[in-house]
C-alpha cells in the first residue's frame, strides 16, 4: 500500500456520486476548481484520486479515495487535515474509515505497549481485564484515594480517574496523584498484586506537559488522556517522543456522526498511539450498536504491521451483570470498565460510610471474578 | 454571570425532555446515576443544574444548563469537557451555545489584537478588508513567494498560507516562510503599503513550537492555526503566553452538527483567542445559511467585556463578483477570503506564465478595489 486511502459515505443519489466525490478530491488536496490546476507536479502528486463508488441503496454512495503519502508530511496533524480538514464541515460527507500506508504507519508509530505489553504489566497474560474510574469529581484527593485503594484490594486492574477530574480548587491534580498511587502500592503491599492507576491528564500542552511531570515522579502505572479535547497530534507526541508509560484514550469531545467510531477510535486512536481506548459499549447511556462497536474493536485488535494491538475497553453505562455477555461478545482481549453500575450497585440502607464501603469492595469483588471466570468468546 | 451556561438542542419530544435534561446534568459532571451521589459538596458545587427547557417544535428541546464555574477549573481543556466532553458521543444532543461568566472570560482571555489591533496593524481604519490564501499545495515555495508578491503588489491585506501547505519534502515550511515573507516585504518597499502574511502552522505541539519559532524569526506579521487539529487549547496557550502575534482560527476539522457555528467558531475560538475566524459563507461549497452565518459573525463581534473583539473571515468558495454583497451582509468589520475563484477568474487562453501573472494580478486589483468601495450594510 503507498497510497493513503480513505472511505467516505456520501448522502447523495448514486447519479450525482461522481461529480461529488471529484468535488472532495479537489477539496482534501488542492482546494481550487479543476481547471484552476495548471502545475504538473500538483496534478500528478498532489491531487487524491477517486479509485471507486459503490453505491449504498438510493440516497447514498461509498466513495474511496487515494491520497498521495507525501502530502500528509508524515504529520498527524496534517494526516486528519487530509483525510477531513475542510470536508468535514460538510453535512453530505462522513469519514467511514481509512487505510494507512506501511510509511505512515511507521512515522505514526502507534502503541508503544499494546495489549501484550499491558499484559505483562499487570501480570495477566490470557484472561479478560478490568478497570474502573475514580469518581466523582468534588470528592477530596482524600476520598479518592480511599476508593483507590478499595479498589486495588478489590483486584481491579486498572484504577483510572474519572476524566471529569482536573486541576480542581477543591481537589488538585497533584494531591489527588499522590493519594492515590500511594494507596494502591499500600494495597499492593497488603496482597501482593499491583493494580495500575491512570490518572488523567487534562489542559492545553504546557498544562499537561507540567501533569506528565507529577505522575511519571509518583510513578504512576500508566496515564489517560482525552485526545479530542488535547489535539490528535498530541497523542501521537505524548507516546512517540514524551512518555514510556502506557496510554489510556477517553472519547470525550469525539461527537457524534461526523466520523465512524471505526475510523476514529478504531483507526486514528490506535495510530496515534493509545494502549487502550475506551468507548461507549452497545446497550448502556449511548446510542452505538453490537455492530459499531464490533467494527471499533476489530480494528484496534487487528493485525496492523508494524503497530501493536491496542486493547478495546467498552464502557458506557456497563452494568455489573453483563460482565459475562461483555466478555464472551469480546473475547478475552478486552479490558471491561464499570464505574457507575458498581457505586450504584453498592448503595444500601445502612448510613455508615465503613458500611457502604464495605458493601462496595464486596461488590467489586464480585465483579473482578465474574469477568475472571467469564467465559471469552468470539 | 457566575455559572457557566450551556445551551443543548435535545432531540426528544417534549414529554422526555425533564428526564433527559437530568440526565445530561448527570453526564456532564458526575458521570454517576442520582441515587449514587451521596457528597454534600458534590451535590451543591459540582452537580449541572437544569436551569430551562423550552419545547422547539414537535421533537426537540433547547435545555438551559449551569454548570459551577469551579469545575471547569478555568482550564480551556476542562471548559470543553465539562461543556459537551461525553455527550457529543451522543446522538440526541447538539452543543449550541454558551454563557462564559467574567471569571472565565479573564481566565482564558480571549483575543490579544481583535478587529482594533488588526485595522491598527493593517493601517485600516474602518474600510472592509480582503484576504486570499497561497495555494495549492505542491507548489515550489519560489513560486508560492512569487504568489505572495503578487497579491502583496494587488493590495490584499492578508495573505496566507493555504491550510493543506505542511512541512512536505516538496515544499518545506522554513522556505515557504521566508521565500513568502520577502516577497511581501519586497512588495512592501515598492508600494509603501504592508500586507501581512500568515503562514499556517501544523503539527503536534512540539512542531508548532518549532514552526512558530522559525515564522517569528522570518518576522511574519500573524499567523494561521487550525484548532480542531491542533487542539483548542493549544490555541489558548499560544495566544496566552507563546506569541505576540495576531493569530487567525481555521475550521479544519471542526465537523458537522454535533457542534453549531455559532457555538464552536463564534463563542469559543474568541474565547480561547483567535483574532480572527474563518468559516464558509453561505452559498459556497459548504451547507450554511445566512443565518448561521450572522449567528457566528454576531458572536464573534459582539460585546463580551472584557474580551476583544474578534474578526468574521467569510470565505469557502465566495465569487469574486459577490464581494460587495459580503460587505452589505456583513457591514465593515469583515475580511473577504477569496482564493479558489481569484485563480479561477484569472483563468485566460493564453499559455504562458507570464500573461497568466497579470491576469491574476489585474483581477486582484478589481477585487481590492470593488471591496473598498463596496457599501457596508447591517
Amino acid at each position: 500500500v503507498t497510497a493513503l486511502r480513505a472511505v467516505y459515505r456520501l448522502a447523495v443519489p448514486p447519479g450525482r456520486a461522481e461529480e461529488r466525490a471529484a468535488a472532495l478530491a479537489l477539496e482534501q488536496t488542492v482546494e481550487l476548481p479543476d481547471a484552476a490546476v495548471h502545475d504538473r507536479f500538483v496534478r500528478e502528486h498532489v491531487l487524491a484520486r477517486v479509485e471507486r463508488l459503490e453505491p449504498e441503496g438510493p440516497d447514498a454512495v461509498r466513495a474511496i479515495l487515494a491520497y498521495p503519502v507525501s502530502i500528509t508530511a508524515l504529520d498527524p496533524a496534517q494526516t486528519l487535515n487530509v483525510l477531513f480538514g475542510n470536508s468535514s464541515l460538510q453535512p453530505d460527507v462522513q469519514l467511514v474509515d481509512i487505510e494507512v500506508p506501511s510509511a505512515l504507519r511507521v512515522a505514526l508509530g502507534g502503541p508503544r505497549h499494546g495489549i501484550e505489553g499491558l499484559r505483562q504489566l499487570l501480570g495477566a497474560p490470557a484472561r479478560p481485564l478490568t478497570c474502573t474510574a475514580l469518581k466523582p469529581m468534588g470528592l477530596s484527593p482524600a476520598a479518592l484515594g480511599r476508593l483507590a485503594g478499595l479498589f486495588a484490594r478489590a483486584g481491579i486492574d486498572v484504577i483510572k480517574d474519572d476524566h471529569g477530574l482536573a486541576d480542581h480548587t477543591f481537589g488538585g491534580f497533584a494531591e489527588r496523584v499522590r493519594a492515590c498511587q500511594r494507596a494502591v502500592n499500600e494495597a499492593a503491599e497488603e496482597t501482593g498484586r499491583a493494580s495500575v492507576y491512570a490518572p488523567s491528564l487534562m489542559g492545553g500542552p504546557g498544562t499537561l506537559a507540567k501533569q506528565l511531570a507529577i505522575a511519571e515522579a509518583e510513578g504512576v502505572g500508566a496515564v489517560m488522556v482525552c485526545p479530542m479535547l488535547a489535539g490528535l497530534p498530541f497523542l501521537q507526541e505524548l507516546v512517540a517522543v514524551r512518555t514510556e508509560r502506557p496510554v489510556l484514550a477517553h472519547p470525550a469531545f469525539a461527537g457524534s456522526g461526523w466520523i465512524a467510531p471505526a475510523a476514529l477510535l478504531g483507526r486514528l486512536f490506535r495510530l496515534y498511539g493509545a494502549d487502550a481506548v475506551i468507548y461507549p459499549h452497545s446497550g448502556g447511556r449511548f446510542a452505538w450498536t453490537d455492530a459499531v462497536c464490533r467494527s471499533v474493536a476489530e480494528r484496534l485488535r487487528g493485525a496492523w504491521p508494524p503497530l501493536l494491538r491496542s486493547l478495546p475497553v467498552p464502557a458506557g453505562g456497563v452494568q455489573v451483570d453483563r460482565a459475562p455477555d461483555l466478555v464472551a461478545f469480546y473475547g478475552a482481549d478486552v479490558m471491561l470498565l464499570i464505574g457507575g453500575s458498581l457505586y450504584l450497585a453498592a448503595e444500601g440502607d445502612a448510613a455508615s460510610e465503613a458500611a457502604a464501603a464495605d458493601r462496595l469492595l464486596g461488590r467489586t469483588r464480585e465483579l473482578v471474578e465474574a469477568v475472571r471466570s467469564a467465559v471469552p468468546g468470539c
